[in-house]
This record gives structure tokens, sequence and C-alpha cells, in this order.
């Protein structure tokens, strides 16, 4: 697996189950959303925005891609909407093409821009890991059959060994856009 | 990690949430449980049956185990109750120790005796999968830290792509018994 094939993997529309997983108050969440995933040119404006931002060449980039969610969740009933977008960026390391740098322009745990590092485990398991500056996002999404994949995501402290929330969502593809 | 390391790192009780996502019907379920893992001697009688019931040589088992669970599920409010417990033996390969099989006196899928085969990532990540009659099963487990380890479990169709339950457990030891 590497990164190209996984984002074409990820193209289309996706309904999503994710359960939540609060840890200091054992706490369940419930969140049901659809997620678009969309291929990017890389000439597009906002692709070469953020890779300038980076200070990374824009030819340096492989299969940008553009996130989008939109779901509900069974917690907060003043505000059950779960809403946003993302543009993501691959950046491969030039000798290691299993491994790299993932720039997006607003992160899950801050809602600012992020560069994360990713790596791809032996069964083809997509790790990212993302240092924020009071958090560290852990994520791992691999798939069971093209048109399901799993995603697990870890908040921690920025120390890295303490766990906040970890969630877990089951992706069900329902169009391949 | 081989799994005497994983053995010897599960050992102790763990307070469990767990989030079932049953895929047909966009279904969540909550269960939380408390999971106790208890090393067993190998010249235990009930490992020794288990080996023969398999034609394994008791020696070549390692590390066996007993899980005990207990627990309360949000969804069958006429049965909330999710208890039971298994005698687990490890029998590593012989030439790649990395993978081996592993015996239980009773599966979570159909509560009948079953070998798994299970291997480690390269991340330390076991992954176990066992096939059943009318159902297959893959469980993969990994530790955050040494006092919180996940869980995601699959239950799938024998043929082995459709998947009809994924659940995710965040288990957090609360002794090291």
């Amino acid at each position: 697996m590497d990164i190209i094939q996984f984002v074409e993997q990820s193209i289309g529309q996706w309904r999503s189950q994710r359960s939540a997983h609060h840890m200091a108050f054992s706490h369940f969440e419930a969140v049901q959303s659809i997620i678009d995933i969309d291929m990017l040119s890389g000439n597009d404006p906002a692709v070469v925005e953020l890779c300038q931002a980076y200070d990374v060449d824009p030819s340096q980039a492989v299969a940008p891609f553009q996130m989008k969610w939109e779901g509900q969740s069974d917690w907060d009933e003043d505000n059950p909407e779960v809403k946003g977008s993302a543009i993501l960026v691959p950046v491969p390391d030039p000798v290691v093409p299993q491994r790299g740098k993932l720039l997006r322009d607003q992160g899950y745990a801050e809602t600012i821009a992020a560069a994360g590092e990713y790596h791809f485990l032996d069964d083809g398991t997509f790790v990212l890991i993302t240092a924020y500056e009071r958090a560290a996002a852990e994520e791992r999404i691999w798939f069971a059959n093209p048109n399901l994949r799993f995603r697990v995501s870890l908040i921690k402290t920025s120390a890295g060994s303490g766990v906040v929330t970890a969630s877990f969502s089951s992706e069900i593809r329902s169009s391949k856009a």
C-alpha cells in the first residue's frame, strides 16, 4: 500500500458510524455522519497555498484531496451538529515512500492547520501522528474490503502517553463519487 | 513483541468500554464490563485437555491464560448481562515465532471450542483470525501504554468479506492481579 493507492481507495461518499470513548469518565458518544472525499488537482490554489505555508515544493505533493463531513452526535443536545471540511496534501518521503507528511489546513483536535507524519504498517494500515501545541492525535485507518473501512482515532496529551479520547468509526461507502 | 510478552502485558483486571456497530441497521450498542486475565500453569488439567482435543503436544503450548468477563449492555433490556469465561492456549509456530495458533475452549461468536491463527504486525499489534462454521472473527489488540489497550473485533460472514458486526473496546487496567 502506498499513499496514492490509499487515497484512490478512499475517494467517494461514506456513511460513518463513530463511537467515542471519553476515558476519564467512561462516557460513550455516538455520531452518525456522511463523509465525502474528493480528489483535488495539484494545481488547485488551496493545495499550492498549503504547500507554501509549510515550505514544501508543490511538485512533491501527491494525490491531494478534500474531506467534508456532516453528522449528528447524541452527546451535546444543544449543539448536535458535527460539520467541517479539510484539505489534505500528502508529501511522501523521497527516500522511504512508505512514509511522509500529511499537510492539512484544519485539524480535528484544535481546528488549526497542522502537518502530521504518516506511515503504513505491513498489513496496509495507514497510521498518522499529528502533534499539536497542547495535544497529539493518532489515527489508524484500514480497509476490511473496498467498500468498508475502519478508523481508530486517539486524542492524547501532548506528552503522548495519556489518552483523553479514543474513537472508532466504521465507514461504509455509499457511492464512488 | 511475541506471544509471551503479549500475554504478560495482558495479565490483570481491566475495565472495558465496548462499542459495537451492527452494520446492517446502523445500530450502536454500548457495553461496560470488567475483564480478568489470569496466567495458568502449563500443567493445568484444562490446558492439557484443550491441547489434546486439538492434537497438540502440551509441551508446545506457552503462556496459557484464562479470561473472565462480566458486563452490562444497553441493547437487550431483558437480558443485559454479558458474562463468560474462556481458557486460551497459545501454540507458537516452531519456525516463525511471530505467528501461531491460539486454542480456546469457548469462542465469542459461536460459544464452541475454536482454534484461531495469530500473528503480530510490525508495530506489535496482535491479530487473531478464527474461522467458525458459519462465521469468521478477526480481532486486533494493541497497547497504547502499559495500562491501556484497544481491541477491534469483527464478526464476518464465513466467506470473509462481509462484516456483520464491528466492535471497539478501550480497556484500562485497574489492577495488575
